[in-house]
């Protein structure tokens, strides 16, 4: 049984709501968001492959990835910088698609302890337009978002 | 005769739009957005005094300053990160007062040359929420923009 991922998009408001619970210590999910090495292991569809440019999860540091579609080589390219890392509840960074250069948008996740060693992750994404939102949804997020999760349960599994 | 402060507040949507016109080259005005002795000398309302903590201008460098009311002491802090500099067009950053910590907005500012030594600065500030952004406008925002932008007109007139 996997846990679902409920990504909810509001009716004419520039947000993604992401819900997800996992089935691991609060401290666990904390660390596999803020450690570069446990980051790129999950992060996003399983057949890309993820390089860290900078991880440097404090208030104020930097982060980059690309992400690499083997079958044509393609890159994709992602950066921002983290408004606040609050360990162990909560992560606000902003995120910028190098492919639409200048479209910004602002994450905020919080890391709620459930009890019985488990976690919920709640996050929302605020936009800079409703058509940035709407892009976004329809470049794919949701399948990058849910495959990620479940990669992301098959790594912590492994840490336990 | 003032250049007027044009703010905007969409209905159902959580941003603040704002348009200003300064009678300066683009080059001057960017400036007295980067450069934390000009910053001090304009933002916010006249009768405050602000003291620079950090301002550090450039993609991934981190901001901050205290506000104070001279006539009852109380201190109003602010801060944030650069998610992107790019002299001399546009400006992303965040924004959160340490008044409500956890409400964090997006703030996008493109500095357009008008010609004739003439500067367009467009912003739109992108809030998590409705109530952020309205809680925004109610704590007297409007005011202490508008007057900025006086007291940024007086400050170029000085410099150019």
């Amino acid at each position: 049984m996997t846990n679902p991922t409920t990504i909810t998009t509001p009716d004419g408001l520039p947000f993604v709501d992401i819900i997800r619970d996992f089935d691991a210590p609060r401290e666990l999910v904390f660390r596999a968001y803020v450690d570069p090495d446990l980051v790129r292991q999950w992060q996003g569809p399983r057949r890309y492959v993820t390089a860290i440019g900078e991880w440097d999860a404090r208030t104020g540091g930097a982060w980059s990835y690309v992400s690499t579609d083997p079958d044509d080589g393609a890159e994709y390219g992602f950066r921002g910088v983290f408004h606040a890392v609050d360990e162990p509840t909560s992560i606000t960074q902003t995120f910028e698609y190098a492919g639409v250069p200048g479209h910004v948008n602002l994450d905020r996740v919080v890391f709620e302890d459930l009890g019985d060693g488990r976690t919920r992750v709640t996050s929302r994404t605020a936009f800079q337009s409703l058509e940035d939102r709407d892009g976004m949804v329809a470049s794919g997020m949701s399948y990058g978002v849910t495959e990620g999760n479940e990669r992301l349960d098959e790594l912590l599994a492994s840490l336990a």
